[in-house]
């Protein structure tokens, strides 16, 4: 068998694990963003035409999932392993909005990793040999989030500067064993692929607790995390942030993306010239009352879908390490005093 | 590479994957139950010495990873990856109980068959080439259980004859990629093990919804998927219950045993001889004032660690299917009027 493992910590897959199909759901306020040009679809109001916030973020997973399928030749019936999750209690939104298919369900809790998590997880099981198309789907949905996690969004309650912007916004994945034939496909902005976008490597990432307390806070509580796991891979490769044309982290937004400067240029790293975040791409931070910028599970897989795994396939990025992010908190732990848990898990994408 | 798929939805792995070190942790009541003499450890007071509900069920992941690993030659940095989740809301019990291990972590949401998704994740990462060592974890407690999903305990609310009773418990195992070498392992009732447990094949299950819109019926609502997912394996592996002597659920209790019963009768098998629920073996059901049974993540993660396990090792069962079943409702969305998906994943085990 060849070697899967690199290191101490990096999975290295045998064969290139293909993502051929993807969909970015977005709501309003992220329409009104820079990338909404590459939606594949956007609401006018975040309800999706449902009754309740819970029930739209469900939509949006199906719709997600029905647009992803949609651009290829995958039915949901060839779905061997569906891995999804998201912020809500219980992950209702993922529960609510794919049990219709019929897949087989792996649910996760990554909180706003879970997209990151998902890829992970469908590259092993195909790489593992136990799947040839897994889907990795996730979710957050502003008005859901905000009553769960702060306060009633009627109380009006005024928001801290390192605050950020739950997206509005669901992304899914198709994840391959082997490339389509055909037609290359389309992608937003009229441009045809010109490559395959591919897992190649993962890195794990392991809880950091740097003693965090503040719930408007979360980019200070993740960012520890991003360079624990950025270490451990730039260790096991024996790369550095020369190798790659963009690092991008899920949702640390503008406090904790400066951290992960500062931290790694302590280490020796200089990420500057190719580092962003998905909390920073996906608002014009300036002009949309966002404060620190976005966050949700959405946020880096709507950034993912919709702008990242487009350009990889138009060949503008060949080498990418996307980094989702996720505070663990618990919603009761924290009124109770306790600290926030960071984590977050590294896909190193390629052009094939 | 061997075949890693058995007809369209089992896993059959390459090797063995061993079960080498597992511990149960259990609450008070549990430990009044005719399970008692095989618990690792158990609370005088369901506090485990803790400030609230929430960090006492972290404190029991803890312990049972713990006591797991202190059976095993393994260290906490021997461990590739560690799969948990728990009921509680952002799965705290889990990020908190074990964010100082220290492990690359996989955050799982599978309701109450956690147990089972968590095995199947360690066995399809270390049969994938992934990993040598991995930990799958989860816990239940009745007080933190209550005032998340139900109401105050203080409220003394009646409950329905159809309601369970959350476990106060949890359970660690750690999957290997090779059985031990040493002495053999000292078994609860002092017996010594004279066999390996280990898991062969693997049937992931689908969300079914049939629509059971009351919280306090899961056993009803997670019978249908328990068939589903049997009927699966069943097809694959051109068996019937016959070729088995042990079919155990996780926590269906008896409204929704009785349903498997029923209704696999209807598809032609008759399960009778050979079935049992986690939920009505860890409780004297007839006096310990329990309603239908038990349930929670630690309802089968106990029962598997302390009584199904052991009795492997020890050769009293030799081909058992372990059947984690999950109610997979959002507290939420049942108080808006929707139903309740249930999942069931199915784990085969063999003593070797």
């Amino acid at each position: 068998m060849p070697t899967k493992r690199l290191g101490k910590n990096t999975m290295q897959f045998a064969a290139p694990v293909y993502l051929t199909g993807y969909a970015a759901v977005a709501g309003q306020k992220e329409a009104e963003g820079p990338l909404t040009a590459f939606f594949d679809f956007a609401s006018d109001d975040d309800t999706f035409g449902q009754k309740s916030w819970e029930q739209s973020e469900s939509i949006m997973q199906q719709k997600a999932v029905e647009l992803a399928l949609g651009k290829t030749a995958i039915k949901a019936a060839d779905i061997d392993y569906l891995f999804a999750g998201d912020l809500l209690n219980q992950c209702a939104a993922s529960h609510y909005g794919l049990r219709e298919l019929g897949m087989k369900f792996f649910g996760l809790y990554g909180a706003c990793s879970t997209m990151a998590e998902g890829l992970i997880m469908a590259a092993a099981y195909i790489d593992g040999g136990f799947a040839d198309n897994c889907l990795a789907v996730t979710s957050s949905h502003y008005a859901s989030a905000e009553r769960q996690f702060r306060l009633p969004i009627e109380f009006g309650s005024q928001r801290t500067p390192t605050a950020q912007w739950t997206v509005t916004g669901a992304g899914a994945v198709l994840a391959q064993n082997a490339a389509p034939v055909g037609a290359p496909t389309q992608l937003p902005g009229e441009q045809l692929a010109t490559k395959q976008a591919v897992i190649t490597r993962a890195t794990v990432g392991r809880m950091c607790d740097m003693g965090i307390t503040d719930a408007n806070n979360m980019g200070s509580a993740m960012a520890p995390a991003v360079v624990s796991t950025l270490l451990d891979f730039f260790t096991d490769t024996g790369t550095n942030q020369n190798a790659y044309d963009l690092i991008v982290t899920g949702d640390l937004g503008r406090v904790g993306a400066d951290l992960v400067l500062e931290l790694m240029g302590r280490e020796g790293y200089d990420l500057r010239p190719i580092y962003n975040d998905c909390g920073l791409m996906i608002y014009d931070c300036d002009s949309q009352d966002v404060h620190a910028g976005g966050s949700g599970c959405g946020c880096s897989a709507v950034v993912l879908t919709s702008h990242i795994l487009p350009r990889i396939q138009s060949g503008q990025l060949n080498n990418v390490l996307f980094i989702g992010t996720g505070a663990l908190l618990g919603s009761n732990n924290v009124l109770q005093g306790d600290t926030i848990p960071g984590i977050a898990h590294l896909v190193h994408l390629t052009g094939n």
